[in-house]
Order: structure tokens, then C-alpha cells, then sequence
């Protein structure tokens, strides 16, 4: 097990600040009613929200690597490589629904072992360490444990958008969806946080990118739960995309299955 | 235009409070978290909420009418009648998303003239009364006032779930939705508060009863949007379940055609 160290929680935590300071002022805000539903604003929320947190990064751990949506990778190979996305859920975020999300993850040899997912808007944030149970700042209620469900059929399963799953994942999706007691829509890394709260049971996802589903696996998996990619294997930067979290891990077999058709 | 008093505004308020006291204890309880996605509590919740409101209503105006989802209709046919539901987005609530509503709405013979979209959880509530200006407590940020938008292939479409359509609605929420900019899912009432807000263009919806309406048409149309059937026509206790707002009426035409393949 890495121990990890409060010098590393602390930046984590630094590091989801400055992205909620940048991003706070623009949600709702005029200009992004004027924008209707463009996108541009928020992009250059996210740009500058990396910048911020790639500043911090540098000045506490020059040795560290970083991995961003907007601004690419320097020092990929590092040793501890931070993986970060200011404003996962743009769409979420663009009509004004406080579901979206600042990721921040901590990579050590390539594996989560820290990471956040904040909500700068309502003052929700989920912490996740490495062999740590996951610790949850709460100002809407809520408690950081995954509840226990033994099967599929009685699932609350929940997916971002059904417009999110290309023609070859569709099958796999439609089967688990079927078996699934109930599906609720939207929700993108908000949709974790609830299962590593026990509100959702499954979550799954097409399309992922690392910095997409990096921060999820320490905060569910000290929650009780797992991620994986589609037939269960552990996720890595060659992932396909395709990401898997359950709430009670006897349900990832059934779960693996119906979505590989096995 | 029928004068709307302080004194009604007062009882509507308070009729929000009301329910937001029954329900705030019960999200993301661990009741919910045991009843893993069954929507016994919550329908005890909704229950509750609504006596407590009945009451309310019985003891300020004694001759007023009240129709609820879950106690049916006392005096339907009074000139005033109260319209009420509790808990709006049942699936929004058992999964912990701060999206469901509380809805509080006054008809005068039969036409909404005061609405109330109360999110308990983040304090956020908008108030509408016929020809006034939608008011909006914004502790998350936003400003009533619905924006322009001119054109359906410029618009932000909003609806709660892709199930929700019958057979029949399919064809013409697809044409909407094809022509529309982007879509984005869940909400519920919120959605219609977004409209109100401009972050959101046209929300649709089906199977939709009176008492999931009423409240939003004063909301909506004070902040200078419209609600509506599919087919552009009034909404009256009558209505087919199928609900249409828009934020800007300029893309009222359209849409109608689109829905209605006319």
C-alpha cells in the first residue's frame, strides 16, 4: 500500500479550491446566458482552472507530473502524475443544473490512489485515499459508505445520457439497463458520488477519457464499491473507455456479464 | 387580470415551507439509503407534506378548493383552488440529485394565477403571479428572466427521461429533438425553473397531470416564457398530459410544428 501523505491531501484540496474559485462566479452567470448553450465560456473556465492548478502542482512538487484535458500532458511517466478536469458535466454546467463537477486525481505508477470529485456551487466534496475510507463534506446530508444490493434486478442504475453510448456498446448497455430495477438520466461524475453515498447502485459509462474516471476510483473504493472497465479488468491509461462502478461488489459479475454478453 | 393578494402569496409560501420541513429530513436519509429505490418513504413523505399543506389551506381559507397527488380533489369546482405536489421527481429525490421540487399552485376558475417551484434542499424557490415578474431566492446563483432564442436548431431542449414518451409522442418529441441544438436529461420541475432562469430553451414533456403544471405556467410566464400543450393550446384540467414551455414565444410556432408534424 502507498502511504499517502497529507502534504499530497492538502494540494489535492488546494487544487479543487482554485478550480472552484475560477468556476463559482461563471455558473449561472450572464455570460453564459448570452452564450446559449455554447460551450466557449466554459471551455475557457476549464483552461484557466487547469492553469491555476498546474501553478500549484509545479510551485509544492516539481517532480510531479500532470494530465489535463485542456492543456495535455507534461511528464506523463512520472512517478506521481496528477490527472485533473476543472469541469467534468459541461452540459450540466451550461444549463445551470449543479451536477458538474471538478476531478482531481493523484496517480502513483499509473494508479488512482487519491482522488476528489468537488461541487464548487453546493460545497459538496468526496475524498478518496488509497486504503482510507472515503470521507465526504456533506452540506446537502448524505454519508460516505455504498449500501449493500445483491443483484441486478434490484439496481437504481444511473447513466449520463442515453446519446452517450456509440452503436457498438449499445447492445451491452440495453441488457444491463433491462435487468436493472430503474434507470435515472444525467448526472456525470455527480452520479458516483451518489453510489459512494448509497443512492445509485451502478453507474456506466462509454467514452470515457483518464481524466474522466480517474478521481472516481479511490472515492468509491473507499466507499465500499468498484470501478472497472466493462468486463470488469482493473482501468489503466489504456482504457477503453468503457467504465463500470458498482456500490456492492457481488454485483460486478452479473453486472460484467450482462454488458459483455458472456 | 384578477388581483393576486399578499395574503394568498403568504399561504403559498408558507404551504412551501410546510412541505420543505417534512421532506428535508428524509433526503439522502438512511431510510432511503435501506429502501434502495423504493418509493415507499418518499410517498409517505409526499403524504404527510400534503395534509400538513391541506390543512394550512382549510385553516386560512375555509372555501377554497384543493387538489393533491396523493389525498384526490376537495371541492374541485371553488373559484380558488390550491393544486399541490409535494415531492415532484420522485427518482430525482431517492437518488439523492437536488433536482426534485415542491409545487404550489392557486387556480382562479380554473387558470393557474400563482406558482411555487421550492427546492428544499438548496433553499432555491420561484414565485410566480399572473402579471408579475417571476421572482427567484438564488442562493446558487441566477436571475429570473427567460432569454431570446429565435430558432429550434439554436435551442437548449430539456426533458426529465427518454421513457417518459408514449408510443404515440415518440415520432414528434424525436423531430423536436433532432432539430433542437443539444438536449440534456432529468429535471423534472427544476427544468421549468431553469427555463425561468435562461439557461434552458424548451422543456417537453408527457403524461404530465395537473398538479405536476399548474405551478409552472405563472412561473414560466412571468419570467416572460410560455407553457402550453403540444399543440401551442392552453392548458385546462382537461389537458392530455403533454406539456410545452417555451422560453422565448418567438419559438413557440415552430415547435408546435414540429411536435405536431403540421
Amino acid at each position: 500500500m502507498t502511504l499517502i501523505g497529507e502534504d499530497l491531501i492538502q494540494a489535492a484540496e488546494a487544487a479543487a479550491h482554485a478550480a472552484g474559485t475560477v468556476i463559482r462566479p461563471l455558473f449561472r452567470s450572464a455570460l453564459l446566458v448570452e452564450a446559449k448553450g455554447d460551450a466557449s465560456p466554459v471551455t475557457r473556465a476549464d483552461k484557466e482552472a487547469e492553469e491555476a492548478i498546474r501553478a500549484l502542482i509545479a510551485a509544492r512538487f516539481p517532480g510531479h507530473g500532470v494530465i489535463g484535458e485542456e492543456h495535455g500532458a507534461d511528464r506523463p511517466d512520472a512517478e506521481w502524475v496528477w490527472v485533473v478536469d476543472p469541469i467534468d458535466g459541461t452540459r450540466a454546467f451550461v444549463t445551470g443544473r449543479p451536477l458538474f463537477g471538478s476531478l482531481i486525481a493523484l496517480l502513483h505508477r499509473g494508479r488512482p490512489v487519491l482522488g476528489i470529485i468537488d461541487q464548487p456551487v453546493t460545497g459538496e466534496r468526496w475524498l478518496g485515499v488509497a486504503g482510507q475510507p472515503t470521507r465526504f463534506r456533506a452540506p446537502l446530508g448524505g454519508t460516505a459508505a455504498c449500501r449493500p444490493c445483491a443483484a441486478v434486478e434490484e439496481a437504481e442504475l444511473s447513466c449520463t445520457s442515453p446519446d452517450m453510448f456509440l452503436p457498438p456498446d449499445r447492445p451491452g448497455f440495453e441488457r444491463l439497463r433491462a435487468a436493472a430495477r430503474r434507470v435515472t438520466w444525467g448526472g456525470d461524475c455527480y452520479s458516483y458520488g451518489l453510489l459512494a453515498i448509497g443512492l445509485v447502485d451502478i453507474v456506466v459509462d462509454a467514452t470515457m477519457k483518464i481524466w474522466d474516471w480517474a478521481a472516481l476510483v479511490p472515492v468509491v473504493e473507499g466507499a465500499g464499491g468498484r470501478v472497472t472497465g466493462w468486463r470488469g479488468e482493473v482501468l489503466t491509461a489504456e482504457a477503453d473507455g468503457r467504465v463500470l462502478a458498482v456500490g456492492d461488489p457481488a454485483l460486478l459479475p452479473e453486472a460484467v456479464a450482462l454488458l459483455t454478453d458472456r
